[in-house]
């Protein structure tokens, strides 16, 4: 009866409306935003509580240990053929997870023409779509062949690709060189212009950049991001800062090479002129620092994150080579003059593996700007990054954030917060046009389904 | 009556105490941060007063839209004896105002004797002694010369200098190039590696950026330091992405120029290490920005802010070519391992044209990491930029600062708003070796000396 009698102070849990009724009424009130454990439903509820286990918890300190101490660097640039485990003369490696052809959105179909025309087994679509018909080309993903690409993520076996090394672990990690933007392969473009760079990637850039290397020792690719953290790139959609920083690390190693000064003045041009040009190391380190983590018998940790335009798919450390798919979604888009929501190609790429490493979305707070293209604000970047803390079970201080008062990024999602507090990993992402033969369309922001997670958590308590 | 009845509510304006003592006592208080004007010298208040004119306001309204519109343009590096004017072959720049060889500091007196070896005028230190003892050498502020030089600020005849133009308004102003840190000339070193460097800027480093520049066309500088304040350069003490967006400009043009690969990966590499290579051009660009404002009539606007390691000094776009001087103070400094606090030079260097031009210590909200150099947070580096936006006339939204919610920078200093608020101008600065031959002891931070500001005021109210 006392209560009553005193001055009434709330604290409101759930719903909202109450707090607010209570706070009309001029009494002292503070609302706490609570939902359910697992949005409420009771069978995930009862899974993850089996799930809340020593054992579990054991695992993923070692996965964040292993995460946290990868070394990935930038060793060599070799053909995808001689390098990446498991290629033939006749492999196609895309990105996302597992994807028969017929399934293929349309920006992974037009990028697999204009690969097969780029190797010289088609001269145009017709005879591309023909070859593929006759069953003699072999589709994988790149993640289960130890690659990254990014959007279409088409890696073919003549092209060129960075070779980057774990060295505290010893594993390695590949993915292919970046084009820019507009008319790209990776967006699904193949037309003449589109074939003609690959060549000239392949033909000059390669190696030019391969001797360069050799001249100036192995890359630390970690320090690079590092820094750039510090300089406004979230290192998926803008990757500004760290492109520059690869330039200047090469460009008197370049120049030392000797090729003609054509050559050198038009790979400087190509590096300095691709502000994501440096997305694909980085996309390589952190696949080569994710798998480090991978394979840990009982971990939840997510070690993968990623897209083919049809299917969004994620890998969890302690299940193994099971990919958990749920239908890809359309990003939220700031679209390119001339485009619209119609389109624009459901999410695809395997650039997710940045946010799976704790950049891009989950790094928000140290690139305003590309929060300010979808409309955001820094102080919204910065409930991004905060965000995707909660899902996290680490933060690397030596990838810090100015913004964030030098905290570290967030690292290590646990599947298990993902279903608990339902905050679905942020992404930001390029978006490309639905058919193939277009191109870039602008860059968006979304969510990963939760259908992943909830498939994932059902399989781990199958099997533990 | 009622008052006294009533719950005590304090609003404290003044002395702190008084709140403190309300506030232990348990009741409602805020203290209100307040000086009375000119930090209550009444003389001081009655000449403010007098200065409160529409003419006044008007005069620097002029000012600020002359300031805002300038575009201050790489045309060409040039050696100084032919471009900059008033330049003999016995003329020596340095920074700061004017200033007899008697009283100048170690680190001017220590790059003096430099560039006399330098141009081949003296052979050691005792020799170029003795040639400043005769008579023959003209010694000169940079600044009343169209030119700007970091710390010491020596610029000689033989050496290369930028030009740059203020493409709007026609005006020219120049500076040396950046020589990197540690034992460098502009910190009054002066021994064989240092001459070395220097010749080696002449003979190689200016030659290849000159023909670059011929191929790349005029640089717009002004776009540069807007990018590299969204990528955590303030562009006094860190020019780190500026000096990469400079880089990757030029690296197309300098590998297209032919010199030889030596000379190519000699000076991409040089460019690359520096990260202070952009404050020169940085400081030509302010240069010639703030030139554009003065000497216009009733203006209260301050022009420059610059220091000769002796004296510090201001100039006034109402007053002509006056400086107004006081005692330079010793910078909060973070010293490098094996120097101290006995080790540190006073104030030093033209540079601090970047803080009289938005720059450095007020654009600290972009680059915080330089704050937290000298044990700042990136809150305190934000307070700063808010602070002297107290005492500047405008922000400048084509200079903004993402994480000020992408608000400008505060330019145009009104002399009166300093004398007013009492708030002095905040900058960073590199702290030089007091004694000549040292070179670099560390970084740091300091207020300009009221004294600059009250002459200033005495000698507006004299002549208006």
């Amino acid at each position: 009866m006392k209560l009553l009698g005193e001055k009434l102070r709330v604290v409101n849990v759930g719903v909202r409306l109450f707090y607010e009724c209570v706070k009309a009424q001029g009494a002292e009130a503070i609302h706490v935003e609570w939902r359910p454990p697992a949005g409420g439903d009771e069978k995930l509820a009862r899974l993850l509580e089996k799930l809340d286990r020593p054992e579990i918890d054991e695992a993923n300190k070692k996965a964040v240990e292993k995460i946290l101490a990868a070394t990935p660097t930038l060793i060599d640039i070799k053909t995808a053929k001689d390098v990446i485990p498991g290629m033939t003369e006749h492999t196609i490696l895309h990105s996302g997870p597992p994807i028969e052809y017929e399934r293929m959105s349309g920006p992974t179909k037009g990028a697999i023409w204009g690969a097969l025309i780029y190797e010289g087994l088609a001269k145009d679509q017709r005879e591309a779509d023909k070859l593929v018909a006759s069953g003699k080309i072999k589709f994988a993903p790149c993640h289960d062949h130890d690659s990254v690409g990014p959007m279409a993520g088409i890696i073919s076996p003549s092209m060129p690709v960075f070779v980057v090394e774990n060295k505290e672990h010893g594993n390695r990690a590949y993915s292919n060189l970046n084009e820019g933007l507009g008319k790209v392969l990776r967006y699904g473009a193949y037309e003449a212009s589109v074939i003609k760079r690959l060549k000239w990637m392949e033909k000059t850039l390669a190696p030019v950049l391969k001797d360069a290397l050799k001249r100036s020792g192995p890359i630390d690719l970690k320090a690079i991001m590092a820094q750039a953290l510090h300089m406004g790139d979230e290192l998926h959609c803008r990757n500004v800062a760290s492109s520059l920083i690869f330039l200047k690390l090469m460009a008197p190693h370049i120049a030392a090479t000797g090729f003609g000064k054509k050559a050198l003045g038009e790979v400087m041009k190509f590096m300095g002129e691709n502000f994501l040009f440096f997305l694909n190391p980085a996309m390589a380190a952190c696949k080569a620092t994710q798998d480090a983590g991978h394979g840990i018998e009982h971990s939840t940790v997510v070690t993968t994150l990623s897209r083919n335009g049809t299917d969004f798919g994620i890998k969890v450390s302690g299940l193994g080579k099971q990919w958990f798919t749920a239908p890809a979604e359309i990003p939220k888009t700031l679209f390119f003059p001339g485009f619209t929501e119609a389109d624009a190609n459901p999410d695809i790429g395997d650039s997710a593996i940045m946010e799976t490493a704790g950049f891009g979305g989950f790094a928000s707070a140290a690139a305003p700007a590309v929060v300010q293209v979808v409309g955001g604000s820094p102080s919204v970047a910065a409930d991004y990054t905060r965000e995707m803390g909660e899902i996290c079970l680490v933060k690397d201080g030596s990838l810090s954030i100015p913004f964030m008062n030098f905290e570290g990024i967030p690292r290590c999602i646990d599947m298990r917060k993902v279903i608990d507090t339902g905050i679905l990993p942020f992404i930001n992402t390029g978006v490309a046009h639905r058919k193939p033969g277009f191109g870039t369309v602008g860059f968006g922001v979304l969510r990963a389904p939760m259908l992943c997670f909830t498939k994932a958590l059902k399989a781990m308590a199958d099997k533990y």
